[in-house]
């Protein structure tokens, strides 16, 4: 009975894994109500759930769905996952790099976490990039070129979809065992050898505590464990927005930029190549040096840049179309001093207001707003200088410079 | 910002009045989806709410339509309200005693609380039994006969009635701060100067301890305070059903059993006299014993019942048009001893099964389904002795004896 398994999770009791397939199986034959799976989901968030929960939650959603297996292609299959955060395109930089070390990629993500785009709608802003590749057409691009990025198939994983849908419009993200089960069951569903977790902490991503990212990472490994796949995990700062740009074109394009060798010593660049290192030693079985010696090598040489380009190309991606907004606004610095702290949570719903993200399932993202970081975290900026261009739409929302930016008088 | 108001009660913050009227308001206009809105309610019934909280919601409420005014009929309106539990019918009594001691009554009822039906239900298993009366109709036909039972108009408090049942659906009933601001709001928008408040408390009741009674009791009454309106609450036992039936007509019977001066020893009985006597304690201003003794003359001579069947009448019921499934199924005692102990919940559960409650929006309660109990607690039983009859439709559910009754043998 529904109403009991809702009551018995609001109560903080455990579910078996019969009452998880009821309530979750009948979520998506449509026989449990949205309303009803989002106040579970809302009980889930607060109370949580125990190991036997998750790996139970976990086995559902990969059953819920067909499981992928590209065992036929030579080479260990690395996947990677970002727990998401504000400005993170890191997925755009890391595939074409690994893939370029001739270490096959296919890599299914998803669509908007809360405040922003999600890599699919990154890749979306490119007009004509077909994010629905169907099973031949992954395996026959997989094995052309070395890598794929497209969206979830229908039959991979469908309760992850239409639950993340839904748990996107609820506020109930932020949920360790629903953050676990639904990044692993799509990386185990999806045929990965090896997954790489890249967590993100801080004020700008779905987990705001370390003790909360160390929770999540002894979980995937478990799971990890039980389904006999090596696992590592990285954590990564999310205090502050990850590179310069929020929205998605403006994402497409910075990851570009890296891609190119520049914007190396950002917190983006440095995170680019640490993640692309860690697949590079995970997927042709050598140390992170000599990994991260191939990944500078692939960059410089442009091969990295040139899969990117193949990449997009082979799914009907136009680059040159991309389109950013001609509205545009510059938040001028209101003081000279030292820009010490960007607050990534409160750029963050900046974006949403712009319409980068979205609030409710029916919204529609619109690709060419978002923000430009003329400045960074550490630099010197004089009264009256640009620290930041708004891209947006028709009407410029309410902005509060102070809640974002802090400009620290600098001693003499 | 949606997702950011129920955030920040996942977390377990407090919301200030503006944000709750954005959220409720926007829910009840329909900017925010029913999925967000049961998350925001199961996030309020794991982490509460403060007494601010409380009072802003349940000012919401009431502002959310518009507010009825009686005070040109004269005498104290007093109005009560029971929290609800398997087998409760006590209006469907107290009201017709209280009103042929020519103290007014007014009183709007709800639909079904998870396991069973409402008062409002249990009436339209009256045939013909308008529950929809309108403020014109209602002021009438108080001047006329003293009495109305009825729905809540659509233009009182139309907030509590989406949110109930949207509440109803989503195992989110059981909340303190919900229950408070669903109950007094409608209690004060309904014009009652004095209200009476039964409060089950147990097994088959929302509230399961005493200690979340007095919590409910303790606001409750600080609610009436800052509306300036007595409010005397009385705490019931609910962990056995009221009286012998569950299910809409039945139910209906039993009540007018009771008005006829039968069944006065069960603690359905027992319970109506109390609460009856409490009303007419406040409704004259009398004194507890005085009130009593009017409420057993009024029963005795016929006075009270034939108030029931003039307000059927008035509005336009068929008393006689009432049915009762002919599919009946005995439950026959399985040993020889004593009745000790009828678990309420699990027989709720069982009349929703019958098809007695709501779980979906969408269900339609069956008003000739239900459950006789033969057997009261304290009572000797023999084997194979019939213990309750079921009345169902179709097929008749699994039913585990043990769950339901506890029958001890007898010491020699």
């Amino acid at each position: 009975m529904i109403l009991e398994i809702i009551n018995k999770k609001r109560l903080g009791q455990e579910l078996s894994e019969e009452e998880l397939k009821k309530i979750f199986n009948g979520y998506l034959n449509g026989e449990v109500a949205d309303y009803q799976m989002s106040s579970l989901l809302m009980a889930i968030c607060i109370n949580g759930m125990s190991d036997e929960e998750i790996f139970s939650l976990t086995k559902i959603f990969i059953e819920s769905g067909e499981t992928l297996d590209f065992s036929n292609i030579p080479g260990i299959k690395v996947d990677k996952h970002s727990t998401g955060g504000i400005g993170d395109k890191t997925t755009l930089v890391i595939a074409p790099i690994v893939a370029s070390l001739n270490i096959p990629v296919i890599k299914m993500s998803g669509r908007g976490l809360g405040y922003t785009g999600g890599t699919i709608d990154k890749l979306e802003s490119i007009p004509g990039y077909r994010i629905d590749l169907n099973d031949q057409e992954i395996q026959k691009q997989v094995e052309e070129i070395g890598i794929v990025i497209t969206g979830q198939t229908s039959n991979l994983v469908p309760m992850d979809k239409k639950i993340y849908a839904l748990r996107d419009v609820t506020a109930t993200v932020s949920s360790i065992p629903l953050i676990a089960a639904s990044i692993m069951s799509k990386k185990i569903a999806s045929g990965a050898d090896k997954i790489l977790i890249d967590i993100k902490v801080g004020k700008g991503a779905l987990l705001q505590t370390m003790e909360e990212a160390e929770k999540l990472k002894d979980i995937m490994i478990k799971i990890g464990k039980f389904y006999n796949k090596e696992v590592r995990c990285m954590m990564s700062d999310m205090n502050v927005p990850l590179g310069r740009c929020i929205g998605n074109s403006l994402e497409v394009w910075e990851a570009m930029e890296v891609l190119q060798g520049r914007e190396k010593d950002t917190n983006l660049g440095k995170l680019c190549y640490e993640l692309a290192a860690e697949m590079v030693s995970m997927g042709l079985n050598v140390s992170k040096e000599e990994a991260m010696e191939k990944v500078k090598t692939n960059i410089e040489n442009g091969l990295a840049y040139q899969k990117f380009v193949e990449l997009v190309h082979h799914q009907q991606g136009k680059l040159e179309g991309i389109q950013f907004s001609k509205n545009q606004y510059q938040i001028k610095s209101p003081q000279t001093g030292v820009l010490t702290d960007i607050n990534a949570l409160e750029l963050g719903k900046l974006s949403l207001l712009l319409g980068a993200g979205k609030e409710n399932i029916e919204d529609v993202i619109d690709y060419t707003v978002g923000i430009y970081l003329h400045k960074l975290i550490g630099q010197e900026v004089s009264q009256g200088e640009t620290l930041a261009t708004l891209y947006y739409q028709n009407t410029l929302p309410d902005i509060n410079i102070d809640n974002i930016f802090t400009i620290t008088e600098k001693n003499v």
